[in-house]
């Protein structure tokens, strides 16, 4: 395990607290640049045909993202996603979606991440995203 | 007014039997390739500093995307989106956000829509995004 | 005619300059955020089937963006592409192809252009890309 | 090594016959689903400040997504990128660049590709790209 800034718990609790009320995904592992969520699914993530709808996996991809980051810079909860880009490439069963995200840049002004979306127990890719943040000048 | 296959109270029917119990956006306009959605925007939107969620915004273009195509092939429920790319522009107030989505190809396989979002009111871009729909080889 | 920092003659001698040696497109029109520009198309540009290579169409869809953020800044040389998003929508004949592209967002780090591409004497979106420039913290 | 459709000595006579005349990337190894590529860098590739141009990188990301599939399906010329979208980390060193290119979905239709592009002799990512391509129904 490599050093973060911030931990699996902290993660966890930065989840918790910026969206509060909502079922927030797991920080199942943070290890340097890598950090892995877990989406429980349930019926509302349904759709019709018996998989999980696409903004479940966007908003699962942003979200990875913003994690991956904050494990490196600490809790910068301004940090705003600045681009998205998704390709789906299988349709999921209803089952918990894990998403792997690695910082692949961090600079200054802008942060880069790949995320990859697969189902638990599955290595086929379900979902494949680049996501990119502005970071506020002035971190903590 | 140009003709379209669904007209704006269809499509709204098929938003609201699609996404049942949720509070789906109210399909503004519908001419030719073009059709407007308005989504309402309430504090579960939110985000700190006053404005609406990326997720938010990505929902609104997948489905108004989704919108454009089913207002020139009819009710093709199972068409799903193969890509979506999103830039985020500004920060949007808590105002309800428009999105204008044009459909920019329909093919026999893929379809591919323009969509940008703005705020009720105000001409400045808010995000713009590109997304593309695969479509079932039956169609009804 | 909106007033812009450079004209389509500047911009035209800012290319030249840029790509010495190479045949440059050709600056059609500029007018506030929006400019033209207009590729000419020869057989170094074509692929099997008789149409234009994907790499021509992402060239120009980078420079047309590169072009209308200087004619708002000014010979702004150092601003690199960050991020290149396109769809290509239908084969071009091997004519000459035009880009539109029109500045959707102009901030002290990131611009963000919006591009169509277009066949000369048709409207049919050939290709379509969102353009992200990173802008250099100096500028002249 | 897991066997492919066509080797690296068949996918680098491919590239030849279908860019005649001009310096095409190197095939450097093709296993199971990748393909590594190789694009020598000379004066023509740079740009003012002593990096490589954004284009080159494209057609690269390009070319290496097309071998990449064509290593699965064996020589199926006419498939055409549908999108691609890239983003650029770090601007390179006038180095040979190289683009590890992973097909992660290969459908009747469409086929998605990831690729990573780094500098010969360093394992910094200079840019990451997704690209879709459509495959004709009747294949070889």
């Amino acid at each position: 395990m490599t050093a973060t800034v911030l931990n699996a718990e902290q993660l966890q609790e930065i989840l918790a607290s910026s969206f509060p009320g909502s079922e927030t995904p797991l920080v199942d592992e943070v290890n340097g640049d890598t950090v892995v969520l877990r989406q429980p699914v349930g019926a509302r993530h349904g759709r019709p045909g018996g998989t999980i709808s696409g903004p479940t996996m966007m908003m699962l991809a942003d979200t990875a993202a913003w994690m991956a980051i904050l494990a490196q810079i600490g809790p910068v909860l301004l940090a705003v996603t600045t681009s998205l880009h998704i390709d789906f490439l299988r349709k999921p069963d209803m089952t918990d979606l894990m998403a792997r995200a690695t910082l692949l840049k961090l600079g200054r002004k802008l942060a880069m991440v790949d995320v990859t979306i697969y189902s638990l127990g599955s290595d086929a890719v379900v979902a494949k995203a680049q996501v990119t943040y502005s970071i506020p000048s002035s971190r903590p």
